[in-house]
């Protein structure tokens, strides 16, 4: 099975090498008559880009959308919609250095050994820039959702040990506006302080640092997901592990609940002008695999970036042992800040499969 | 899309209900030339059958898989098998009582919600007799992958706040002896000790426990998984996440390493007679997507179960604040015991898949 | 990919083999709340059983189907619909004798090339056997399409070099009806009456003939069907193919149509109280791959039954000239009179997905 | 399901429209390491580009292929391949005046009574300039199927009335040979001279004629396509009927074999050297869905051009009885010709989807 595609209704195909000419992605499967502008696309993409603090890549990608079918006037026409973006910033000088050493908790050896080739400039296709694709095709995916109603936010959770302390008794919407008032996007003012100070000494030490995302959404109609193996859960789960670097995905209390009995996990219902809810959310919007009409709850966790600028041991393709040194170093230090795009894009793309399988779209 | 369907190469498709006659599993895509008996599978289902200790499930289910189709002289022809396994034990009576009420943090709120009805008899299709359909299947899937070296166990990771602690020395066969002398499934005496202690307590006050499992393997080839979506993580994420009350699964150090830098949590490479390999395993398994040929090394964890004997407020379908009391109570209190079989199935169906996809088979 | 399932809505997945213990579909994706008996699709195996004249098998399969799973007091809940219909009057003994023969025109070369094995007894799962099941499927899709005003019909076109010649006046209702009176499925009693008289010259010779099949509806909605390469004519045709000795397929006009003019073969539009339409109907109610409102008008041919009484000249898979005889001999002589029963199961599992795929069912 | 993909294993995705900036193709799950540069696919190109003989478009298309991604120095890396095609002699002012017009028996009534909107400039998304996108991919099926030793050949089988007369005894190259001498892509030089008469005087009455290619192969292997629902003949059949303008498809003798016995159509098999093969070939390279070894032999039928420059009464979308002038006529007047490109293209990637399946691909 081809790899390079995700979702079945709105379906995303992304292609492009780090250090190709471009990037792109189709977006096969959107509903007809939906405005979209390239501005639109590109005010997303800017969310991903590197350089809004001094913990990101210094590669300056000016993400620039093109879209070159399946509008009409900016609005879709049903046919199938290509997204190119250039790759301006290429720097390719300093991987040729490096271009016979296995890269530790890095794509090149899997790659190698799978392939028997990588492209090494700027990882290829391993690359996490092929999420600014995810991205621009996330863009579109949000916008019909919040035409729907329904909208998400992921936001920092942790970084390192600092985790986030929210107040639970935040709307969706001040938690929109806290997150986009950080540099580091945590809604957290408090562990934010601690988390620059983290940041920097990291950088210091020429490492890089754990982290975690939290997705939340708001007015999610009841009844996404399919039973069995199409669980709304399933496939968010499946989605988020796709991003670089996601090493596990936890809904609601999680692991947390690992540890509970039943009587304390258990959400309770409640009944408001005849209509029966849940009033806790430990379930995390999900029950059974199918949305409960709570909001959404996820965890995302992120390795530390495993490309660091300190020295490092391995060894070559040739079997013997070196010191693998990034010169140039353009690498994030910490990957929840700009990965909370992503994971918005993700979340987006399954929703509206969600709702597109279910019919409940209302354009 | 149909959504009881899962596996792009050994594809599974199962059917049955709680309390109807019977369930079942089509394996299409299995390959020809495949030795396998029922009572081969009839192994793999006691695994799963409830009975073994007295935390879980007392309903006597002694399931029976017949082979209906796919098989010459009990070798595989190519051709879809179809195996029914009979509900013998089923008693729907304890259901009627309780029909109308919404259970916390169970499947019938959000099915009702979805599909305006309720299989209420034993949970219909929502229950976790289901999953006795994977394990048949994966009887099958296992079976092919030990033709092929490879092999998986699941073992109780944790109970409630019981972690176990394994000696790291541990050979894949010791584990799997360890697991097979523990009523639990749980590979360290000394915590299977306390858990033992703790589940009685728990069945005492009537309540559940949350759990979690791990899941290992060993032999795995180098190269499985596929970049970008349909990476191996990506594939297992779903796979698990498909399990009735799994809330979460992480690879390797998990969300532990979300708290780490690069320079702690990069696995180290090493050199053997010129061949390369990964000398820790912090990426349980997987790095960028593709297997290292190292260990898979999963978590999986389990909510509490939902449906206690304690008695619980609720609410009616009719809006109607009311007491669930779960008579004649027939349920597991801690769902880690019995989900070690469906773990290790739906593990060995997406590698099947993943060995299918890569061409890696020998049979 | 598994290979015995169809559709991406409504997905069959046929399994057994024709002298196994049974055979049998799993429906996955049926809309819930829509009411289905074992006597309606018992009703509708009976219009493939043979037994009706004398030019089909003799084989006495009194066909019962029988639901396992899926529905809940004869109503469907959105769960796999289980149907199984066992093999009663298999009889195995006269396959022994040609078991070593390759078979002219048959199967058992291919399958015995490709996997090394085949189930000889009755042709395996090869055996058009398999049909049974998609009819017990097509049962429920007809249905499905009946509550939303829509209907099928297939009948014989031709046997030999006999076509029928029919009144263009005719309703779809009219026409059903003479084909329900003719022991041939032919709406035609003038054409049928040459081809009883064919059809008993050939049994005569103990030979097989070619015949074809048209399949037409009524009230199909315009805008089923979606462009470049999920046309509903290459999905039509695509089932059509999958048809046992299906050897062709044409829409509308067809391989007429490549002998005429544009301006000839052009459909001309009319418009009646506002609304547009085509008056005639040379594209077979498809255009661009999207169906127009027209009736479908789609023929399928099959060739001659490769398996006949009379004795011929073939190769043992020991590569030893033999003569091929078949005892006991109990196959139809011509394959579009049992076909319409299997044509009309495709036709309507590949409207029903274009209907779920377009969101306008009504049930 | 989105509908601008084919294939399951090497998948191409479309896009673009006729007179938007570009069209493109996306090629996933092609095997790396495959040497493919940019002129291999111009030159695959240009046998579908107009303007080699005065019966097809005047549009002057000189088709430039751009390699975007998926490969490194000229080798495919297993990475999705981005082909586009830059839309230079787009000309839509002739498509102005004809706006609000139905087009007899063309796409536009069908998109518009389907999504409330059609991009009339060329067609948009329905007009065939799309399958230059496909002929692109399939030069990279080609050129993988010549490197396993297989070859097809499309080539034009009839005009109006005129049915070539091929001689049984040519070999492949030497209908391959004839092929490309004719400016027709007709391989019988006495039919050819017949088909230029009558295209002139198609072209004189301002009219389109109807065609048929067929299709043959050299050297393909015995064991292609899957039993039941994924025959060879089933997915060629989806892929031709995919072709705009495609109104039916036969194999082998096709519907001639709906008028003959068994004993006449039945292949005769024979033996040398140990090997069984078919002497005939009546069933056209296929038999129960498989490959026999054998030739493929199919013939694909097209309508005539629904675009003539004749004027033709027709409605407006406003309910008008008005005429339609085609000005500045820039399409073919018979499909055929540059048809054979598009049908070796779908059927390359067809076969080649059946090598991965198969797992046979040498490369």
């Amino acid at each position: 099975m081809p790899s390079n595609s995700f979702g079945d209704f709105f379906r995303i195909t992304t292609w492009g090498e780090s250090h190709g000419e471009a990037i792109g992605v189709i977006i096969d499967g959107c509903p007809p008559n939906i405005e979209i502008s390239e501005d639109e696309i590109n005010l997303e993409l800017e969310k991903r880009s590197p350089g809004k603090n001094p913990f990101t890549s210094s590669r300056k990608e000016e993400d620039r959308a093109r879209i070159l079918s399946g509008t009409l006037n900016n609005v879709t026409t049903a046919a199938p919609i290509s997204i190119l973006i250039e790759n301006t910033d290429k720097d390719s000088s300093s991987y040729d250095e490096i271009k016979e050493l296995y890269r530790p908790s890095h794509a090149n050896f899997t790659y190698l050994q799978k392939y028997g080739l990588f492209d090494h400039r700027g990882g290829g296709r391993a690359s996490a820039r092929e999420t600014a694709a995810r991205v621009a095709a996330g863009a579109l995916a949000k916008k019909i959702l919040k035409k729907n109603g329904i909208e998400l936010v992921a936001f920092v959770n942790s970084i390192g040990s600092i985790d986030i302390n929210l107040d639970t008794t935040l709307s969706f919407e001040e938690i929109k506006k806290l997150k986009h008032q950080s540099s580091l996007f945590c809604p957290d003012p408090s562990a934010e302080k601690e988390m620059l100070l983290l940041l920097s000494q990291i950088k210091k030490e020429k490492d890089s640092i754990g982290s975690s995302v939290k997705l939340v959404s708001t007015n999610l109609p009841i009844g996404l997901g399919d039973p069995i193996y199409e669980k709304l859960s399933s496939n968010l789960a499946k989605a988020f592990l796709t991003i670089p670097a996601c090493v596990g995905m936890e809904i609601g209390q999680g692991f947390k609940s690992c540890k509970l009995k039943g009587s304390e996990n258990n959400d309770k219902f409640d009944v408001k002008e005849g209509k029966v809810f849940l009033k806790t959310n430990n379930s995390g919007g999900i029950l059974a695999g199918i949305s409960t009409g709570n909001p959404l709850d996820i965890t995302i966790g992120f390795k530390p970036t495993p490309t660091i600028e300190k020295p490092q041991d391995t060894i070559s393709v040739h079997g013997k042992k070196q010191v693998l040194e990034i010169k140039n170093f353009r690498h994030d230090i910490c990957l929840a800040i700009r990965g909370c795009a992503v994971v918005e894009a993700m979340g987006a793309i399954v929703l509206l499969n969600a709702l597109l399988q279910r019919n409940l779209l209302k354009v």
